[in-house]
């Protein structure tokens, strides 16, 4: 019925009810349940989007933007009856200008893909997730990731936006420019709104020259607790660290696994400096050298080519498959509280008792120069609810110490119950704006707020 | 009788109807009509704030948030009857964290207050619009200025807020940390809003290591354009610089005049590099030094010491009074579009030639490490209207460029004509929203949307 009607609108190419379609939309990469929409449609433009969104309206059936699928926290999986909009057909790369340090992309595009087109350039996008997200799912969780520290996530990084809201109008938020204070700032309220408020169409970013000199190296430890207070002291330093990420001995056992590679099985930093010079990259390298001895540091190696630094970088960002490499067949909860600084190696040490007293394996990874870690826990399906409490009792533990419980993944579904003790009263007034935007609940609904 | 009402209230000492306090509060630095309130209340606690509102409420009398008065664009100025809500006496430093890179201040402490605060730590906050502005105020612009290029403006800036809404109710916005993606972002839609969607009484704000090495220079170019493309090639090369400031011959002649000093009165770059080590600095500098030898530079000065330093620094910041100095007894008029990076020499070199076909007398300053730049004009009475019609052809080339009427100083009133050109219907939704925070109209009326 509502399948047929979208193909009527739509046309049969862009319309699927297939099941293993169905199924695919139905899941992200970290929730633990999967739930089917009625039908997926395939948009190609933004007339497309505002199709899909007059047949919701006159069906009252909700509708829920799909990117890549990469998210993690149940954002993408239907509440009930739903038509899954998936926008990676709108995949245009629409303007390059070097000149400006912009781009102008449809949502489809994924960000390793705009990097590719960026190389010739001599530029990039800095913001990193790991997963080859979409550029739009991105925008919609305020995705950040290893290079934040330097680069900032995806509300500095995004300078405009366009969006569909409910009602099918076109909006214009933001504007290609370095800064502004014209107006209410709605393209960052847009950003992070998890698709509950409009459907991003177009996304124009800010761009950044490739770092002429890259310096980047592993650095291991004898204890998880003993490497965030490394990571604090090149904080402090005021040193210009590019990537800072805490990798612990349990992810590099995984990832050794995985990958094939023999990094040493201890908790490490791995660190990356970009400088516009040769000698203030070696400069900055050295001192952080000194740093990190002083923090107790075991051993260093550097990444000597191009080659070794992807490697790296692979194995950061594997580390998620390589746990679920390691124990297989289970169920998956990540964590991604953030704290301020200080507390940071605190609370890792909390989260690594934690789950030692709790009988949970998992391993701790973390963007630790925004003060922001994950735990994945990989959790036998008698443990899964111990697994959940983890969770809780960390957030908890994260809020209690001025942070956040969740600092890159969103909200979506499982994070939720977390709203009401970080936002307080702020909680209704969001939960407002949602009915301004979209009094009939039609988009994404029972997501965020 | 309101005064009445609000003295019982409050009590004799927060509240003021001497004329030259009403006077003071119904201007501000930039805007040529000063229109006093009918009282000025300073609050010293939230509860007061609560208790303003509450009597704006039952009386049906407009509130308009006061900071320390440097805001340029009338956002201070009443279009009716009003109370001005002074928060000076709001002027608490509640705490440095020196660990977590934080300070939470209430919104009546200055940037320069706070800056002194901060360097027996050797922290800094960065956001540095030249005027000793309040912190709340700067918020509510989303202040920017000479470090932008560097460090970002308030919304990168701001962690948290507390705010009162119209209501009275208090909402907490945002945490102490780099980075959230939990829920809508209230915190940003505050940030920006001029005092029309809510009261802020408290920040968290962003702190920075006070760079362990700096290096200042100022280089003169034959021309305002060279200079331009000079400002643009060393944002090109990724160098990370710290200050990138235009300042025009016309600009240089009144500032040696108005503070004694002696540069070359030809346009020129000034510039800052904040490294945390030697060489590296030293590097950057001999780079730069390069690019604008290749840019046609004519003269390089270095400044030698602290002092040196901080004396350049007021130069740029004393321009808008050094013009007018130069040119006494005249009405001023200053605009801050901003541009895509590579449409900047151009807008500049648009922007001198105009002025020069209008017969207005005006110098050119501008944040160009973010494509944003100021015209100052100083207007005979009888040339105002001839300012004002420079400034609305300087708007509209800006946005025919993809750039904003406003980088930095915010709409007020002077720039709500631009509203509509630079928002189209999104400027709807913004009205919506001032709707659902403040139904009754009773927060700054007629600002912004």
């Amino acid at each position: 019925m509502l399948a047929g009607t979208l193909r009527q609108v739509l046309g049969e190419a862009k319309v699927s009810t297939s099941p293993s379609v169905l199924e695919a939309h139905g899941r992200d990469e970290g929730y633990p349940e999967v739930r089917p929409p009625l039908a997926v449609v395939f948009a190609e433009t933004v007339a497309d989007v505002q199709a899909v969104l007059e047949v919701a309206r006159r069906e009252g059936v909700p509708v829920i933007p799909f990117g890549a699928g990469t998210s993690l926290e149940g954002a993408l999986v239907p509440q009930g009856p739903a038509i899954s909009l998936d926008l990676s057909r709108m995949n245009q790369i629409l303007e390059v200008r070097p000149e400006d340090f912009v781009a102008v992309v449809e949502p489809g595009v994924t960000r390793k893909r705009l990097n590719e087109r960026l190389r010739r350039e001599g530029l990039f996008f800095p913001v990193d997730p790991g997963a080859d997200a979409s550029l739009g799912g991105m925008a919609a969780t305020n995705a950040s990731g290893t290079t934040t520290v330097r680069y900032g996530g995806m509300r500095a990084n995004v300078l405009a936006l366009q969006v569909v809201l409910a009602n099918g109008e076109v909006l214009e938020l933001g504007r290609a420019v370095r800064k502004t204070s014209s107006g209410y700032d709605l393209k960052d309220l847009f950003i992070g709104s998890e698709g509950t408020l409009g459907v991003i169409t177009r996304l124009t970013l800010k761009l950044h020259p490739l770092p002429e000199h890259v310096h980047t190296l592993r650095v291991f430890f004898p204890s998880v607790e003993r490497t965030a207070e490394a990571a604090y002291a090149i904080l402090a330093s005021g040193l210009p660290v590019a990537r800072l990420e805490l990798v612990d001995d349990l992810a590099l056992r995984a990832v050794n696994r995985y990958l094939d590679r023999n990094y040493p099985e201890r908790p490490a930093l791995f660190l990356e400096f970009h400088s516009a010079t040769a000698a203030a990259m070696q400069e900055e390298s050295r001192f952080a050298l000194e740093l990190v001895r002083e923090a107790g540091a075991l051993e260093v190696e550097a990444a000597m080519t191009a080659e070794e630094r992807t490697a790296q970088w692979e194995a950061r960002h594997q580390a998620y498959w390589a746990l679920v490499n390691l124990f297989p067949q289970r169920k998956y909860l990540i964590t991604d509280t953030a704290v301020p600084l200080s507390r940071m190696p605190e609370l890792v040490g909390y989260a690594r008792a934690l789950m030692d007293e709790m009988r949970l394996e998992g391993n701790i990874l973390g963007h630790v120069g925004d003060g922001n870690f994950h735990t994945l826990i990989a959790a036998r399906d008698d443990a899964y609810a111990r697994a959940e409490a983890f969770a809780e009792r960390l957030v908890a533990r994260a809020l209690e110490l001025g942070g956040t419980a969740t600092g890159e993944h969103g909200v979506g579904l499982r994070k939720k119950k977390y709203m009401p003790l970080e936002h307080g009263n702020a909680l209704a007034w969001m939960a407002r704006l949602k009915t301004l935007f979209d009094p009939e609940g039609l988009l994404n609904p029972g997501k965020v707020v």
